[in-house]
C-alpha cells in the first residue's frame, strides 16, 4: 500500500492541514489516516488516500478550502456520496477532498417550480420535499437514495426516466460555482452557457455548490410490463417498433441473460432464466387511457417481435418487477468483487448488433460480461466482472477498450450517464480528434490554469 | 455614411479579397459595394459594410475563408438569413461576412429520428422534409420560414412552442464546427459540452457548419383559444393558475393593449381594442380528450381571472387567431421605422409587476412602447418604437437599459431567445459579476485568441 509511508500525516500535519485547521472549525477538517482512507474511492474505483478532507457547511467554507489548497499547490477533488461509477470522485494524486455531504440546504419555490439545493442534498430528498407541493424532480439515477445533487450534476447523471424526461443537466436553471481561484460565480443558462460546460465536467472546471433545479408535476398514472425474448435483437426490435408506433415510455430497461440469471441467483424472483433478453417498461401520464394505450402499443410490439409479456396488475406487482432491475448491482457484486462498468450509448437501430458483438467479446474473454441498461435511448452498461486480487488489470482494461470501440464504430459515444472519470479517460482519444481534444485541454487550462481541479479525469 | 470613403474596394481588391478569389470560385466571393452593402444588417440593426462576403458551398469552403481572413487579420462574421433581432449578424467592424445560405444540405434519418442539416438550411425545411416520415422539428422562431438552422443555433432561438418543447439547443445531438484557426471539429453532447457552449454564442466562439437535430412525432391534436382581460395582471394570473392546475399548453402568447391595437390598425381582425391583455393559447397532444381537458383548464383559469374567452372551432378559426400574433412585427413597423426589441425572461410569478413597471417606463418616455411575448415561460418582448432620423439614439438605449434593469431586479435574465448581440451587450455588466465576466472573456480568448470571430458581440 502506497499509504504506509505516510502515516506520519496522522500526527505531524502538512502545511495545508495546518492552514485548514486555522481557518475552519475542527469538525470540518479530517486529518487522521483512518478517516482520510474513507475518502479515496467511489462506487467502482480506488484512488489515492487524500492528504486532508474538508466537510464544508457553506460556500464560504468551500472558498476557504480552495484557496488553501491552491496556496499549497495541492489538487482538489470534489465528492458527493461517492456513488459514481467512473472513478470521478477517486483522487488520482494526494489531494484535498472536499466532501459536500454537510451542505444540505434545500429551499422550495413551488410557484416558480424550482428547488434551490446545495451540492450535498441527496437526490431523492428533492422530490420528497417537492411532493407535498404536487411536484417532483425527475432525474433518477440508480443511486438516487444516496447520491447527491452535486455529484449528479458533476457526472450529468441519467437514470431510467431519462428517455422521456431528460438527464440531470436538463433540469438546471442556474448554478453557484466556486472556480479554481476560489471565486464564486452565479450562473444562469445564458450565452455563454458556462453552467452547461460545468455540468458533466466532473469537478475538473469548477466546484458546483448550489443549483436551481426545475421541478415538474408527477404523472398521475403509471403502468408497468415485463417482456422476455428468445433473442437480444428481437428485444431491441420490439423497442424500436413500439417507439415508432408512437409510444414514449417513461422507462425502458433491458437485462441480458447473464444479468437476469445473476439477479435470479441472488433473489429468486421467478425471472425467466432461459430468456436472452428481459425488458422492463413503464408508461406514464395524466390520462389513464393514453397511458394504457401506450402500454398496449409496447405489448403489441413485444409480441410481434416474438416476446412473452407479463403485465403488472397492481402497484405491488409493478414494484416486484422493478426490484429485479434495481438489484442488478448487488447481484453482480456476488459474482466477482469488482467490475468495470461501461456506459456506452449507441443509436437504437444499432443496438441488436452492438449487444451481439459485445456478447462475442465477452464469451471470448476470461471474464464474466453482463449487459443491461436504458435501451430506450441506447444507453448500455456492459459490465466486466473481475477479481482484482487474481485477475490481470491490463486484460480488463483491454476488453473495456474493445467494448468502447464497438460503440464508437456504431456511431455511439463513451458515456451515456456515468461520466468519463478515470475509467474511460484513455478511450477519449478514440472518440475525439486530436484537434478537438486540444480545444478541450485549452478550455480546461483556461478555467483551471494550475491543473488543481480533479487532475487526471476526463481528458487523456 | 462611413462607407463613402471605401468605394475604392469595388474595383481595387483588398489583399483578403484577392486571396479569396484565388482560392474560391468567383460565384462564392462578393466584392462589389452594391452586393456587400446587403450584408451589413440583421432584422433590427445596421452595421459596417463588410470588406468581402463569402458564400461557402461546403465546410471546406468555410475553412478556406476562415484561414484567409485569419491570415489577413480581418474579423469574421457568420450570417444565416439575418432575421435575428439582437444585431448578432451585423458586423461592427470591417469584416469578412460568411453567409451560409448556400449550405443547404439536408439528410433525414427517420429510424434515428435525426436530421443532419447544414447551417444554411431554412428552419421550416427541416419539418417539411421530416413530415412524410411522421416527424417534425419543434423549434419555431417567428422567422422560421426564412431563418436558418445555423442562425437559430447561434442565437439559441426559441419560439411559441418553447414552453412545452424547449429551445433550439435542446434539439442538438451533435455539431460540426469550424474554429477560429480553421480547424474542423465534430462534437457530440459529451463532457465537456463544447457543443452546448457554441450554441447561443452568436458566432463568437466558432462557426457551426452542420448540426444533427433531434426530431419528434408531431402531436395528433391541437386546440386553440383566445382570451382577453381588462388588466394585465389578471392575464398573468390566469396563466399561472392554468399551469398550476396541470395544463401544459404548447403555446402561450401575450399581447398588451398597444400591441393589439397596432395589429388591429394593420389588419382589422376584430381584436378587442379595449382589452389591456390578449392571450393566445394552444394545447396539443395525441389524446384528444386530454388536449380538450387542458384547454378547459386554461379556459376556467381565464374566466376565473376575469377574462373573456373565445374558442377556435375549426383549424381555419385557429389560424385566424394566430394570424394576429404573427402580424405583430409588420404591424409595429408601420408605427415607427425602427424598434429596439428586448427579450427579457422573468419568473412567471413576477410577470404582472414587470409588465406594469415597463408600462410606466414606456408611458413616461417619448417613445411608443409595446409588449408581447411567450408568457408561459416569462419571456417578454418589450419593443421601443422609434425613428432613427429624428429620435435620440441615446434616449432609446437608456430606456432599453431601464427595461433590462426591471427584468434583472425581478430575478430575470436579459435574453430569452434572441441572444445578446450588440444591442444588449452593455447590459451584461448588470447581469453578471465582474469575475464571471472575466471567466467568459477567458473562454472567448481561449477559443478565439485573435478576437476574429464576430468581435464586439455578447461580451461588453
Amino acid at each position: 500500500m502506497r499509504d504506509s509511508g505516510k502515516r506520519a500525516n496522522t500526527t505531524a500535519h502538512s502545511p495545508l492541514t495546518t492552514d485548514l485547521l486555522r481557518r475552519l472549525a475542527p469538525r470540518q477538517v479530517l486529518t487522521s489516516l483512518a478517516e482520510r482512507r474513507n475518502y479515496r474511492y467511489d462506487a467502482i474505483q480506488f484512488g489515492e488516500t487524500p492528504l486532508a478532507v474538508v466537510l464544508p457547511e457553506s460556500t464560504a467554507d468551500v472558498v476557504v478550502a480552495v484557496k488553501a489548497a491552491r496556496a499549497a499547490g495541492v489538487p482538489i477533488v470534489g465528492r458527493g456520496a461517492a456513488s459514481g461509477l467512473s472513478g470521478g470522485a477517486a483522487p488520482l494524486r494526494e489531494s484535498l477532498v472536499i466532501s459536500f455531504t454537510r451542505m444540505t440546504g434545500l429551499r422550495l419555490d413551488p410557484v416558480r417550480r424550482e428547488a434551490h439545493a446545495q451540492a450535498g442534498v441527496v437526490t431523492l430528498a428533492v422530490s420528497d420535499a417537492a411532493r407535498p407541493h404536487g411536484l417532483i424532480y425527475p432525474p433518477d439515477p440508480a443511486s438516487f437514495r444516496t447520491s447527491t445533487i452535486g455529484g449528479n450534476l458533476a457526472e450529468n447523471a441519467g437514470g431510467p426516466m431519462c428517455f422521456k424526461y431528460g438527464v440531470s443537466g436538463d433540469y438546471v436553471k442556474g448554478l453557484e460555482v466556486v472556480d479554481a481561484h476560489g471565486e464564486v460565480h452565479t450562473l444562469t443558462r445564458d450565452a455563454y452557457d458556462l453552467a452547461g460546460l460545468l455540468i458533466g465536467s466532473e469537478g475538473t472546471l469548477g466546484l458546483m455548490t448550489e443549483a436551481a433545479l426545475r421541478l415538474l408535476p408527477p404523472p398521475r398514472f403509471t403502468r408497468t410490463l415485463m417482456a422476455h425474448f428468445p433473442e437480444v435483437g428481437a428485444c431491441a426490435e420490439a423497442v424500436s417498433q413500439a417507439i415508432a408506433a408512437g409510444a414514449v415510455p417513461s422507462k425502458l430497461e433491458f437485462m441480458d441473460r447473464a444479468c437476469t440469471n445473476a439477479v435470479e441467483d441472488y433473489l429468486v424472483l421467478g425471472l425467466p432464466r432461459g430468456a436472452e433478453a428481459v425488458l422492463l417498461v413503464d408508461t406514464d401520464g395524466d390520462d389513464l387511457e393514453t397511458v394504457e394505450e401506450e402500454r398496449a402499443l409496447v405489448e403489441q410490439a413485444c409480441v410481434a417481435a416474438g416476446g412473452t409479456v407479463r403485465r403488472a396488475g397492481t402497484d405491488a406487482e409493478a414494484a416486484a418487477l422493478w426490484q429485479a432491475r434495481r438489484s442488478v448491482s448487488p447481484a453482480l457484486g456476488r459474482i466477482r468483487p469488482q467490475r468495470m462498468n461501461e456506459d456506452i450509448a449507441v443509436p437504437r437501430s444499432a443496438l441488436p448488433e452492438v449487444v451481439r458483438e459485445i456478447r462475442v467479446l465477452g464469451d471470448a474473454s476470461p471474464f464474466p460480461v453482463v449487459q443491461f441498461g436504458h435501451i430506450g435511448d441506447g444507453n448500455l452498461h456492459p459490465n466486466i466482472l473481475f477479481d482484482p486480487r487474481q485477475d490481470d488489470a491490463e486484460a480488463v482494461h483491454h476488453l473495456a477498450h474493445q467494448i468502447a470501440l464497438v460503440a464508437l464504430r456504431h456511431g455511439g459515444v463513451l458515456s451515456g450517464e456515468h461520466g468519463i472519470g478515470s475509467m474511460k479517460r484513455d478511450f477519449m482519444t478514440d472518440a475525439l480528434d486530436p484537434v478537438t481534444l486540444d480545444v478541450l485541454r485549452d478550455v480546461k487550462r483556461t478555467l483551471d490554469p494550475a491543473d488543481l481541479l480533479n487532475p487526471g479525469k476526463v481528458l487523456p
